[in-house]
């Protein structure tokens, strides 16, 4: 029956990519024995409530073996119908051409993109440990991932697994399918890596199985690794395209159908039925009685959630919020309304201000944690809080290392896993570091906030690199991806407010490096910026200009409308901290004669908003800060000349 | 004198840290004896004439300690004086924050985006191997990379430093400042990776200093480096700071001035006098000893130069053109011209049209050099070229494997190397991975180019993670990135044309995994990309309406001017393969009555050039290609609306 399970699974990939006529048989048809004896004999799960918070996690981090999933998860019982898998591939289909978290049931993270899977697991291993240490007789499971050798190649799988071996992610085990295949050729071709000497360094615990489709040996090697307390590596031998005649073993049997005649001899030659969708009666029955043996491990953890209902509701109904996501019921506007009057109203760097509105919600939010990619002080991300460390999780703050783009995908992982909100930082010229796995995070639509500063030219002298001119539009294109780059303490405090109510996908905040004045009005309207994506920093009751400008510039926009008031004009200043929600809303300000945008940024995004735009739209250079943004054109002295020259061009007021 | 050339090294720096009152003063004090002895007894270089060709590279990875190399490039006596030092950190000196290629010489490359150093000597030093296969008499030296615990934790150091053991780059030695303090604290908050054991696990050698002062221990492992084949790490274990009362060993020696008190009392423990910028005539005098010693070697090879140019002109002129970065006298209009009558005239994937240039560019330029992040069967760079091999580096093409940073980052080590043209290729939805990389490609200018295909949600089956939405305008605001995306085989010869042709940035291709028809006149104006940046696809006096479309959304245009020209409607069709160049040229068009835009890709950066836009600024889904572009709104229909809807906002007719 084993056998007859391990072929059921590999002839239903190999059947969905063929009926597709796209995908990738090769993954699913070798690394179908350690995928089967992990779905039956060591992830703890239940096909009835994929959702059930004490789950195992699996990830598979070599998304395009998705038919791999599609297969198990069809077998084990989870809500995909033969139907389904059939559609594989197709527009709308529950079976997308790589795992979508949110299109199938038991799917928990969307992968594809090599390596990210690994640094999600690692997320999801480091959540369930800190939920542990929160609500301990509530968590107690494990993650596993299964990935390629492209996943291992990819810098990702260094930072991911570096980061899980220093924090003794012993709960996490990853199944590497070492088909020494890679899309071009052989892996020879491009790697010579000793990846079980290469964890080992990493401080991870590693088995190797020599023979890919010995059930008992993976079994074995997956047991040692539940017993030891370090992450594991499980590299796993395989043959891509198991059992494909010619193609076996070879890149051909990766990313295409094996093709109707080869599919039909591999059949043959394992003694599969010559049809497709083929599951033999005993395959069903046993995956059956290990659903049944899931649910019955859930219904156990169901009871301890009653238990704790009876003996201590407060602290289950605790538990509850934090599962769906809620904020505290006393995080409210008289909060809100609070923090605003703590904040500082001397000029101050809206990173700075950060800090302080960040110290507020890390106490009234227990499920906050978050960290930096080693510049905690510089992003004002390091409030007091306690360091998550090896063998003690209670603590808030992640200590991520140099290590942009898994700090990201680990936020991922944790905001998957459930029970937190959790944000990163660093400086947002390094968003093109993270950027990857922020894509994924807006295309789960998880909740994950970027603190992200340092946020123009003005960082000054640590020169151009260290300088983000052309990031703030480049993440503001990213579909569903909130930008917000507050004016000053009160717009930062929104700004959190703004992200804090955001479920439905990641908010990066742009944050300054210098000091910015508080500006009129800034704490007047709770809410504002949610709702209206920008507010008017200096009124006019019928403009010949509006100056738009976000985060730093509004001060400058602010200078330049005095020069211009001085000169007869009225002139309006509207503060945009976020320009999405700006255009949405932009009726509600009526309209001046002439309108400027300025930011110190590429000009791209705002020319369709504005008659001109002061913006930078080249590399900035090392110097004071000031000194780089007069350079680069970033002057009270533009605006005003680009709101004269547009008032010239401008149709004459009526 | 030894130990007053380190300690003029560490004062020099904190001088100009304290100076500049901002930078890094912790990693030059603590780094200054292995710099000192890699300048002065095993860097073959002359001080005089930094671009000698086959000069050894230098590149400091841990770009934030660039006083560290300034101080070195004065004392050896590159064109640097002490008043260039005393400007550092200021706008416009040549002693920027971190190292800036092109602003200070002996400065190799652009550092500070950490890790990236690294695998940009990696470049260099497989450029090097590429070079010597070609010149053999000509090219023998070594890379040098100095490189602190932030370079080994990013994910850029695991591909860079396996691709290098695996290639057994063994003229790479890369030294580790391994100073045990990051900018939050100590390395073990964070980090617990036993970095010798990982580096030899991708077969690199491994030295190991444990006292960082001990100059003639940092000289034996040096020399052992450079004895073994394999590419060597020398770990040596420095503290942050050395010398500075209070704050060495610690985080605060870091990024922050020593303060003038702390520096003065530094010197007073050190027995230096209390001046700023002092350089002993003793550690002068040797320094210039050294540096002669280097203008001899360097002789030595010119008169081999010398030697080549009596015995073989025709070689030696090969090599000063490929010095100079000229292509081949024979690929001229000719060339092209005949290259365009050998392209497919039936449709055609550009990605395929792009191979068929390749192959023919293959051939004719010996200096071009390239391949992919494991896709070169899919991207169309696989076109029959040699493999670059360990011990065999006269191929031409490099199997990067799955590591798309790196790649980058490799290929500007290449580029600023010298002596060939390269270019990487990837999808280009994984552009996201790269991008740091490309980034720095823009800022030292080098001629980079990136065949990036796959190009839209027409890949389709293989769904978002795949799709590139976002991906177009956030390369093209990248200063200096020229963007290419040509719709059929004509304008990918003319796309390839324009990247070779530019030697002051980087150029990205972006090319269609599906066919595109050939359209008319293609191959009529050759050079009008470069020139212009658009070209008209379907011509018309006095339109009504223009069609701005780029790839394959110019036969999308094209449909819908059937469509509208059935309804009496005068269109024309714009095909703008390089939108930044159509924007400076667009008077050259004339203007219609409405235009509408089309691509596939985000809206944004179309809109101040349009009536409307018809793009994707969502993310995609997996279908057939043909499905999913109907199914986010790129149809003729769709085009033909926008159009209509914009004529009737137009303005009527004169």
């Amino acid at each position: 029956m084993r056998v007859n399970a391990v072929d059921t699974i590999r002839f239903l990939a190999a059947d969905m990519v063929q009926s597709a006529n796209s995908g990738h048989p090769g993954m699913p048809m070798g690394a179908a024995p350690m995928a089967w004896v992990l779905f039956s004999r060591h992830l703890r799960h239940d096909p009835s409530q994929p959702d059930w918070p004490d789950r195992d996690r699996f990830v598979l981090s070599a998304g395009h073996g998705s038919a791999l999933q599609y297969a198990l998860l069809h077998l084990f019982g989870y809500d995909l119908t033969l139907d389904d898998l059939r559609g594989f591939r197709q527009l709308g289909s529950r079976t997308p051409g790589h795992p979508e978290y949110g299109d199938t049931p038991g799917v928990e993270a969307t992968t594809g993109p090599l390596g990210q899977g690994i640094a999600m697991a690692v997320g999801m291993a480091l959540a369930e440990r800190m939920y542990a240490a929160r609500f301990p007789g509530l968590v107690d499971h494990r993650t596993w991932a299964i990935a390629g050798d492209g996943c291992l190649m990819e810098g990702i799988s260094h930072e991911a697994a570096s980061l899980a071996g220093h924090l003794g992610l012993g709960r996490l085990t990853v199944l590497w399918d070492d088909n020494r295949i890679t899309i071009d050729g052989a892996v020879d071709r491009s790697c010579s890596d000793d990846q079980s000497a290469r964890f080992r360094a990493y401080g991870w615990h590693v088995v190797e199985v020599s023979d890919g489709t010995d059930l008992e040996a993976i079994d074995r090697a997956l047991t040692e690794a539940v017993a030891d307390p370090r992450p594991s590596l499980v590299a796993v031998r395989t043959v891509i395209g198991h059992g494909a005649p010619d193609v076996a073993g070879t890149s051909a049997a990766h990313g295409s159908p094996l093709g109707a005649d080869r599919l039909a001899e591999a059949k043959r030659r394992a003694g599969w039925p010559d049809e497709a969708f083929v599951v033999p009666e005993d395959v069903r029955a046993a995956c059956e009685q290990y659903a049944t043996a899931g649910r019955a491990a859930r219904f156990v953890w169901e009871e301890r959630l009653a238990a704790l209902r009876e003996s201590d509701p407060a602290r289950a109904a605790e538990w509850q919020r934090r599962q769906r996501g809620d904020l505290p019921a006393d995080v409210d506007e008289e909060f809100w309304a609070h923090l605003a009057t703590t904040l500082p109203d001397a000029p101050t760097a809206t990173r700075q201000s950060s800090r302080a509105v960040l110290a507020a919600l890390t106490e009234a939010l227990p499920e906050l944690v978050g960290g930096s990619a080693d510049l905690a002080g510089s992003t004002g991300t390091d409030a007091g809080t306690v360091p998550v460390r090896r063998g003690d999780y209670g603590g808030a703050r992640i200590d991520f290392g140099i290590r942009e783009l898994a700090m990201a995908a680990v936020l991922n992982g944790i905001a998957l896993h459930g029970g937190f909100r959790c944000f990163g930082s660093t400086f947002l010229v390094f968003a093109d570091y993270l950027r990857p796995a922020l894509r994924l995070s807006a295309l789960m639509r998880q909740p994950v906030i970027q603190v992200l500063t340092h946020d123009s030219v003005a960082v000054g002298e640590d020169g151009p690199t260290h300088q983000p001119v052309e990031h703030l539009d480049s993440l503001r294109i990213i579909p569903n991806v909130r930008v917000l780059r507050p004016a000053d303490a009160g717009e930062t405090a929104e700004a959190w407010r703004c992200a804090l109510g955001a479920t439905d996908g990641p908010t990066v905040l742009a944050l300054s490096r210098q000091a910015l004045p508080p500006l009129d009005g800034a704490h007047t309207t709770p809410g504002w910026l949610a709702r209206d994506g920008f507010r008017v920093a200096r009124a006019s009751a019928d403009p010949d200009v509006d100056l738009l400008a976000s985060g730093s510039e509004v001060d400058l926009a602010l200078a330049a409308a005095e020069v211009l008031a001085g000169e007869g004009l009225t002139v309006r200043v509207v503060s945009v901290p976020w320009r999405e929600r700006f255009e949405v809303r932009r009726d509600r300000l009526g309209s001046a004669r002439a309108t400027v945008a300025v930011e110190a940024g590429s000009t791209l995004g705002w020319r369709h908003l504005a008659d001109a735009v002061v913006g930078v739209d080249r590399f900035g250079a090392s110097g004071a800060g000031s000194a780089v943004r007069d350079h680069v054109g970033l002057t009270v002295a533009a605006v005003a000349d680009a709101a004269r020259t547009a008032l010239r061009s401008a149709a004459p007021s009526p």
